[in-house]
């Protein structure tokens, strides 16, 4: 059973998956990278998703950001496989203010059935992007 | 300067800066519970909220929780304070299904300057509350 | 093959495997409490385990209360099964003084492979229990 | 004030307090880099550290990881400050298995009062250091 898929492989598997994430379209966010053991995930700011000071709430950072790191996990397992979160830990470092909100995740480890991603909340402020949360996750791999 | 509010006066605080938290209303949520040290908020669920199991996004019930815990520390508050959540920490149990979501939060620590709260995530299934996500999370207070 | 274990098996099971971690000797803990899913270990509080303010470092709060942890998942799993920390987070929520350094743990949920508790590190001041950090670790069950 | 210190200055602050964590001389452990925002704090293996399997304990990695956060955060503050760790958060990646413990930490985040650290605990294997813990803590900065 190979460790990790072509990249035709991942990208169907990881786009097929996002696609009945419906929180993502309620979100209206989009996968904007995609590669072996790395995705973001890209949605415009809006006012829907503002916490009580008009920054993006924490849980709308935590849902790309997580989101991201699910898919980051799925494109270095065999497909048909599946992800779970275990757990998911985020800072806040700075206000999130700005016209886009990105999801980032890495994996830094994957292992047979547990994979850590390190995972980011980024805001588009002016052209540069700034990270506005960091952190962690925790992914069950079940490998098909 | 009081330590804490009397009751008319915490949940004015709340009720106010509830109002303002849009994805809130995004996601049809509403305060349920209001006590001093302890805040639940709950939504309907609906499909715009899954993930690509049929479950609540992790994204969702990180979102209730936290704005559960941030009022829950706000209760403490001498009126005109503000809390900005420092990081979120959310191990998730069980799959998220059931009819109601619920992010409850009781703060285990007020400081000076810094609350822990313990959150949790439930689902309603059949008539039962169950335990789908539990943490914590770590907020900045600024007292008024 | 039983989901648990009856007391005298578990008891020893978790005995047997405290007296491999060398790192309680070096502490001087010993368990001072052992039920199904709920386990404390203890140790005489000493100016070796100080960091620079006189308080009991937060590397020896986190061990006690992650050995704590894993004992207390063992006591769940079947004769012979294993586990291994996932992760492991703690808040501190008061300076760590007193004569007695104390890790308690209590499962919230096992999994078939994952399982989460609650920690928590409390230390004796006077005649009273003080909990100085509070959190949350996750588990990997290599059951038999 | 100085957002920062002189080499020399946050030099000595660190030193002088890394001599009152006696739980470090317990360890054995010393100050291997000390950089503005980055700080290393290594220890030579042995069995004293050791967990059930052999390997180092959650503890002994938690331990050097939250020592070299908070001297990291020190280092960017004036001369006098104090800090103290808020939450710290590690995930195991790999058996530590090696002859040098090695805890690592890079500030994220500088704030007015709160800090946030990457923290990593590394093992020297053969030539190689390789991460086995990996996480992030979150610091409150007295400042001076």
């Amino acid at each position: 059973m190979p460790r990790s898929l072509a990249r035709e492989d991942f990208s169907s598997n990881v786009r097929a998956s996002f696609r009945k994430q419906k929180i993502m379209k309620l979100f209206g966010a989009r996968i904007t990278r995609l590669e072996r053991g790395l995705v973001e995930i890209s949605a415009r700011n809006r006012p829907d998703l503002e916490q009580q000071d008009g920054y993006v709430h924490a849980g709308a950072l935590v849902a790309l950001a997580d989101s991201a790191g699910g898919y980051a996990a799925l494109t270095l397992l065999p497909s048909g496989s599946r992800v779970l979160s275990v757990e998911v830990k985020l800072n806040f470092l700075r206000p999130a203010i700005g016209t886009v909100i990105r999801g980032r995740a890495r994996v830094k480890k994957m292992g047979r059935t547990i994979a850590v991603c390190e995972i980011e909340a980024l805001m588009k402020q002016d052209r540069k992007w700034v990270t506005c949360g960091w952190g962690s996750q925790t992914i069950y791999c079940l490998r098909e």
